[in-house]
């Protein structure tokens, strides 16, 4: 039996199922185009999201290690150059501009406004702030030196990708909850490796049906094609598949093996003088979120009892 | 007896607790002033307070209607305009610069990069998104038309606001929790003083010594003098002060009364036609952490019990 004779309300297509989403309540439009309000619903299943991870994390042998921290969504321009963000993905950049004129230049920001110019944007300034692309890369700068035997850290916080796009799927302001692990090669590895298998077994729980499968990031223009194969070659990256609309599917978490990417650019050195090696677990909490409706329909009551209770508090 | 005396390590001023703040851990500085990560026992703070703002929420007689909405970070830059946001405040205003072009335009802004000029930033195009300023602006356009007898919203989300400061207080990148009422003038009323009065009963419970003042906000330049003293003549604006750092009182909450200024620009229509009046009430989450560790000192675990308790889960 297919989801869609179970579900009669259910996407043919991802704009189709945006519209839906949107009449039902779980997505708020605003004004900008893949920026999204959430219902109550939606940040319910959300919360639940985010407590099964951290049960899942505290359940793991190494856990008094487990160190939760908290990042905001803009950080220094700095970081998007020494994480390579801004040579390997510019198209997803967003930089902060801001004003610093007088009461003069004030009026001049006003009248552009008023005339209805585009022109008005230029008489800001550019400001150090970037936004952050990916909630990882705000913990490293703070790890300078040499690290304990393994360090392990749980991150939820607010991404930025200039991506704008009617599938509802691909947002442009989303949140990312991120288990990452600094250390060994082979600490960075298994830790990855364990939270494909965990993320699995917790989505396939929730009622979705989830493949692992090697991928690779965006990596902009006719080089990145480059650095894209060799991703994937080097079997760095892998992303749990789910198939929220038919015919297509959708990358809803992905686990990451930086190498010592971060730790050589940062300085971060194990224990034994290396540069550390990293690796990151990173669940797409809107898009989970999102393939939980499209599995089990727009009326939260209404779906299966066995998934409520594990996304209850 | 006075708070220094029995926690010594107390700041003399706000910069010198903020190097405390980071010194223990509980602020994590980032490459960018004015924007800080924090600890799990921040986070933990964070989250009472939310609860407890929650819990009072719903032992209102009104609290059947309360509805919980989640707003991102960003949003459209017509947002700014329509709020008269960019008319009264530029100089806390973010916009967004995303990069458009090719791969010659790449090559280029990298080039930029590693000359180390400050240059590649007028390489980024202005995009339509801006960072959004005050959590309750989200919500205004969604509510366009005609509204029930009396709407009530809760949101917390993220704030950005253009004033870099060594002061902790002072975060350009913090979180608010805002209730939101729209309805009659009486309601708009009523809602603001009944939560000015509910959140200082709660923030006293914590142990904290709270006096609610009139105020003004921020507005810019010399005709911004004439709206910030109409606004305190109005008596709109109420702002729930705490001496954390001694001798400077820092708001750690307001009440607002926005009269139709939102209901009509957005054309929110109470019941009898007429554009809806609003007021909210926003905690200052970060800041009434902040004033929570001052009062009670670095080490969360030697808080009183009481003050644990009502944080606690």
């Amino acid at each position: 039996m297919s989801t869609q004779s179970l579900l009669p309300e259910l996407p043919s297509g991802a704009a189709e199922f945006g519209r839906k989403l949107v009449e039902h309540g779980w997505l708020i439009p605003t004004m900008a185009p893949g920026v999204n309000g959430l219902s109550e619903d939606a940040e319910r299943v959300v919360a639940g999201l985010n407590r099964r991870a951290g049960q899942i994390a505290r359940a793991m042998p190494e856990s008094p290690a487990l160190r939760s921290l908290r990042f905001p969504p803009v950080n220094g321009q700095e970081l998007l150059q020494r994480t390579n963000y801004l040579t390997s993905f510019p198209q997803l950049v967003g930089a902060v501009d801001v004003f610093d004129g007088d009461s003069r230049d004030h009026r001049a920001l006003l009248e552009s406004v008023d005339s209805g110019e585009r022109g008005w944007r230029d008489r800001l300034a550019p400001s150090d702030l970037v936004l952050v692309p990916a909630v990882c890369h705000s913990l490293y700068p703070h790890l300078q030196g040499t690290i304990a035997d393994g360090e392990w850290y749980e991150l939820t916080g607010e991404c930025f990708r200039n991506e704008p796009s009617e599938d509802p799927f691909r947002m442009v302001s989303f949140r990312m909850r991120e288990y990452v692990l600094l250390g060994t090669p082979e600490q960075a590895l298994a830790h990855r490796d364990r939270w494909l298998a965990e993320a699995q077994t917790l989505l396939t729980g929730l009622g979705l049906t989830v493949r692992i499968e090697g991928a690779n990031d965006p990596f902009f223009g006719r080089s990145g094609r480059l650095l894209a194969s060799g991703q994937r070659a080097a079997e760095l990256k892998f992303e749990l598949l789910v198939e929220a609309v038919p015919g297509r599917s959708t990358a809803v978490a992905s686990g990451n093996w930086h190498q010592d990417h971060f730790g050589g650019e940062f300085g971060i050195r194990s224990a034994d003088g290396e540069p550390a090696h990293s690796a990151c677990f990173g669940f797409g909490l809107e898009r989970i979120m999102l393939a939980l409706v499209a599995r089990h329909g727009f009326r939260l009551a209404d779906w299966p009892a066995d998934v409520r209770n594990a996304l209850q508090g």
